[in-house]
Formats: structure tokens, sequence, C-alpha cells
């Protein structure tokens, strides 16, 4: 039976999202009826719909490879009444499948779809496809968008780590800050490709633990004495000891995150004569075109995919979720994990075995990033 | 007749800056004696010398394609007793020809060492190798180090961009912040991928004429008139109409530019009520490995090859440059310049025909950065 689906890709963009928005695509448009909600939830309040005809679905797979969300996304906060009249305009077009590409948010806001439409008596089928660089959602194994923002992270942290060596007589100490939110999983990655006690990073400030002064100043002072340098990574959503999270900005009821390692700058400079700059990633970690994981690409599409598939069979309620296989090579199926289910779990932090045991976490991240990144030969040592 | 050779890397490194010492090292190592001057200037003062044994050349030749400088590099500023104290050092090593790989400082550091060498009446030959990602040193149609950056500003913003008009809802403006000391060459190639009108940047602020905060703030309302969004490339050396340039710090004698994203960010918001970030490229802009571009690669182990041979050949006293041939297709040619021309040009800023028109500096530039970087789709339209 032909179906009429409309498919929309929701909160902060990844270099991948429009891989899994072309898998699905792909899968479905030559039997059924698509309808792209542009710009995220935003586009649902305000009808912002636009038909699939050729050239627009020829637009969208020709995005497959592109960072950035082909449909427009965004943060769009949809009340009560939005919600309302989202499903009252998803009825008037006689959508009969919704589809929203996101992470913890979108999943929420899909959630509350159901319940509403199961209020107005609308038989609406729904999925959630996951995306996320900072690895929070629960309920899967890790999601799309990841691999590729943690494979930047890594990459980076080490070539930045090769700079500043080089330049000690100049500059000691690198405060980098990292996207993540309240988790640690993208600045944990920083420390993947370090394979000498020199590389970077020297010290890895996560948000599941507050930072004590004391022993974030002895990392720099040890790391300073033994290479002439110290390169700290500093996930976003840290706090002191004593205070909050720093943020920029607050827009659509969101904090906008930003500024802790502009804050260890100062810090620093109050206790040490050293040159400090602080710098964050910024934008790059979600869509630099040329860090791409390969698994990463392919997990997307293939999310999509499986997303198209479950769709025929008439699969609702759920997000399309990544499980790792036992076996000791890296393998991945896909699960239904209810959206109820993910909207318990909440925002997931690294656990505590992955705090504990970094060299456990890298394992579990290599694939992810992966395996074809070139090690790194020491500098000459000194004389 | 084999000679003593005493090499060093100086100023900020670059990502292709070990490529140049590559090719020099591979082209000598057999039938000369190498001596590498660790850390710049800094260890040609302090002779923090190492003499090249079997590992220490295969170490270097390892680091070709590694961004950094394999020997150290840094800012170092020597004065008069330090010139006069390192002529007498490389007279004790028995040094016949010093070679640097650097940009404007390293050039006028080597020109005085030469006259000091004179007065000291010791026959010292001497060669500069030219790299910087500003592309700021004449005498030389660009320099090893600049493609690469170059490269990696026009893709980022093309790749930050796409991911700002999918944000639209949520954040309408965005600073970036290149490097380029006085001279635009960095920031104005953040244009050359854009394609569209949408594309990013919408407009780029360069040093070489001072800022007219109305001439800004006209272009961000109508790109976010016409677009949605804002993205504003600027260089670091940019001052207001009225106004300096803006410092973080001083080091060595040196200011440390940046902070004028950050200044333009505070002066929209008291103008507009949108969401505004602004964010500095930092080191990535010389450090990232996956941004390399194959001519700049190729071209940065061309200088050193080209160096070894002029060494042989007992040419002294002038930096090796780049001449583009007269030929449609591209193609370089290698011609000495004498330190003092390069002295005496200083700083080169971009001309004013590549300012006045923007294309034939992208003619100009396209070749540097290498051709194979993919061109992007438009998203789709709103409707």
């Amino acid at each position: 039976m032909m179906k009429q689906i409309a498919i929309g890709q929701a909160g902060g963009p990844t270099a991948v999202i429009n891989a899994t928005l072309a898998g699905f695509v792909r899968a479905l448009y030559q039997d059924h009826s698509l309808t792209f909600i542009m710009n995220g939830f935003e586009g649902l309040a305000n009808k912002m719909f636009r038909q699939a005809d050729a050239q627009v679905i020829d637009n969208v797979l020709t995005h497959e490879k592109i960072p950035g969300a082909a449909l427009g996304a965004g943060r769009y906060a949809l009340s009560e009444e939005g919600i309302a009249e989202s499903v009252r305009t998803l009825r008037d077009f006689q959508v009969d499948t919704l589809v929203f590409i996101g992470g913890n948010g979108t999943m929420e806001a899909l959630d509350k779809i159901k319940d509403e439409s199961d209020r107005q008596r609308y038989p609406l089928q729904i999925l959630g496809l996951p995306k996320t660089v900072d690895n929070d959602l629960g309920g899967t194994d890790h999601s799309p968008g990841f691999g590729s923002a943690a494979r930047y992270v890594a990459q980076v942290t080490r070539d930045m780590g090769r700079d500043l060596l080089t330049m000690n007589n100049f500059e000691q100490v690198r405060i980098i800050e990292t996207m993540g939110r309240n988790a640690g999983w993208l600045s944990a990655a920083s420390g993947l490709l370090k394979e000498y006690d020199h590389d970077s990073p020297h010290f890895i400030v996560l948000p599941e633990k507050s930072l004590e002064p004391e022993l974030l100043m002895h990392h720099i002072r040890r790391a300073i004495k033994d290479y002439g340098v110290a390169l700290i990574v500093v996930s976003e959503g840290v706090c002191w000891e004593t205070g909050n999270q720093v943020a920029k900005d607050r827009v659509n009821g969101r904090s906008v995150l930003g500024g802790i390692s502009k804050e260890i700058e100062h810090a620093v400079k109050e206790k040490m004569d050293v040159m400090v700059r602080s710098e964050l990633l910024g934008m790059n970690q979600r869509s630099c075109s040329v860090s791409v994981s390969p698994t990463d690409f392919k997990e997307a599409v293939q999310v999509g995919q499986v997303g198209a598939c479950w769709l025929i069979n008439d699969v609702s309620d759920v997000m399309v979720s990544l499980q790792r296989s036992k076996s000791s090579s890296y393998g991945i199926k896909f699960i239904p994990v209810s959206l109820k289910t993910i909207v318990q779990n909440g925002e997931r932090k690294l656990p505590k075995a992955f705090l504990d045991d970094q060299e456990a976490y890298h394992e579990w991240l290599r694939p992810l990033v992966g395996y074809d990144l070139a090690s790194y030969p020491p500098p000459l040592q000194r004389r």
C-alpha cells in the first residue's frame, strides 16, 4: 500500500545527517509519496512542507555526502498547542507516517506527537532516526554523527599538539574546548591518537566530574616540566568544583554552552607566568567534510534504509537503535527501541567503566572513527 | 667537496614545513654532514645542535607528511650580541652552510647573520627556504604552507556556511576569524568554494582596508534578509575605522593578534536582535593534516630539493623563491632572490588587483589549494 510520508531533520546538523536522509529516501521514493518538512519542527508548526517531485528527490540524494541538513534543521521548541496543531496539520495533509532524524529533543517531541495523535484518534505511524555528535542519546550503542565528530576531535588534538610542541618557546599552554553538552564522549575521544607521553592531550576534563582547580594546575605544571607545553582538552559542559556551567547565551529555552576554556585560560594566567591560549573547536566538529568516518557514513545510510524497511512493515513509535554484536570483530544490528524508553533514559553520559579505563573507551571507539587514521612518529629528542 | 651543513626551522609551523626539510635532507645526507638546529633561533643561540646520524635522518624523513616542525621551531628574537655569538658558534662547529626554513622574520635574521659573518671574516654560505601560512613573504609568487592553509580556510568556510544555513531559526550570525597578520591572503581564500549567493562567506573583511561599522552592518542585514543567516569572515589583522589592531598578548616583542571577531560579535549584538557567535579558526589553519593541498606538498618538497642543489653549487645569501611560468597552465620555476631584497620588500599584502577583483584572485589561488575539492549542490529551496 502506498503511504503518505513526511520527513524532517531537527537539532544541530552533523556531517552525515544527509546520508541518513538519502538512505531513507532512496529506499522509498519510487513506491511512496514523500513530503519534506523544511527547517525541523519550526516547519512542522508552520506548514513549511515541500512535496517531493523528481527534482527535489534528486537534490536530496545529491546531498548524501554533504554536511549540514539538506532540509534545514535547527532548534525549535514545540508548545503543547503547537503539538496539537501539528497533528491537525498532518491529518489535513493525510500523512500516514511522520519521520524525524534527530537527537534527544527530537525523540521527546515525537513521543509527545504520538500521544497527541492518540488523543485526536488519528492513526499516525511515527519513527525516529538517531543523530547526534554528542552521543548522549540513550537506548543505542552510539548514534550516526558521533563517529565523524570524534574522528575530527581526535585528529585535530593530535595535529594541534604536534604544532604546540614545536612552539614551546612561544606558547606553553593551550586549552581546547569541545562540544558534548553534559556528556564527555567527544572530549574523551581527543586522546584516541595519543601514542607517546608527550603527545596531546596531556589532560582531559570531562563534565561527568567537577573540575578541581588544584588538580588541573598540577597536570599543567607537570606537562610543562616534562614536555615544555601542556595541551588540555575540556568539554563545554564542565563545571568548576564550586559553580555552574558556563553559558554564552540562551535561545529557544536552551542554554548555549561555551566559555569554560576561557575561564581556565584566565585561571592559569593568574597562577603561572606562561603564555596561554584557549580555543573552541567550534562548528567544524559537526560539519567538517574531510573528517567523515567511513564507518559513520555507512551506518548513517543504513539507519535510513532500516527505518524505511520498518516503515513499510508498519513498525511505529520507535527509534532505530544500533546494537553492537557480541563477536570480537566489530558489527552492528539494528533494533527498535520505544520512544518512551528513549525519553525515560534521558541524556546518556560517559559510563563509569569508560571514565575509569581510558583504554577500554578507546577500544570501544576505534571502529566508529575508522581504522584508516595514520599513526605519527615521535618528534626528535631535544639535546 | 663534503660540506658541514646546519639547518633549522623557525617561526610558526605549517602543514608542509617538514616536507621541505625532508626534500632537503634526502638530497644531501649521503654526501654531506648535517647538523640539526633544534627549536629555531633559540637553538642557534643556545647550541641546541643535533648531529644527524642514520636514526635522526630516518626520523626527519618519516615526518615528511606530518604537520608541526620536526626540529622544533618557535619565535625567538636574536639580539645583536646573540647574532655575533651565533656566528662564533657556527665557526666553532666548522659549519660551512647555514639553512633556515622560515618567513619574513627568519629571512631578516639570516641577512643579519650574513652581515655579521662578513664582519667576522668567516666565509658562511647562507640559504633561506620559504614557508608561511600568511603568504606575506615578498619576492616569491607564494610560499609553501599557504596553499594548505588556504585550502583549510576555504573548505571549512563552505562547510560551516552549510551548517549555519540549516540552523537559521537558532543562530543568525557567525563571525569567523582567520590568521594572516597584516595581509588578507588567507581571509580572501575563504570565498574560493562559494558557488551560489547563499553560500558562505557573505562578506569578507580584509586588513588591507579599515573596517567601517555601517558597511559591515549593511552586509549582515542584507544576508539575513536574503538567506536567513550571515557568515562573515574577518582577518585577525583588521582594524576598525577608528582604532588599532586587537591583540591578545605580546610575546618575544611580537604582538599576538586575535579578538577582532569577538569585538564584531559585540557590535552586532548591540545593533540587532539576533543570535551571534564568533569563532577563531585557530591553530588548525596551520596544522590540519587532512587538508594538505597536493600542490602545496609537492612544492614544499621541491623547495627543499632546489635549496640542496643550490647549496652544492655554492649559491649563497638568497632565498628560494617560486615564480609562476607565463604559460596558461599552472607551472613553477625556482629563482634565487637575495635576502636583502626580501628584507627590503617587507610584509607583502594582497595587491590592489586582487582586492578589486575577487575572481582574479580565485583564479590565481585555485592551483595552490588543489583542483580536487568537490563542488556542492545548493540546498533545497524553502517554500
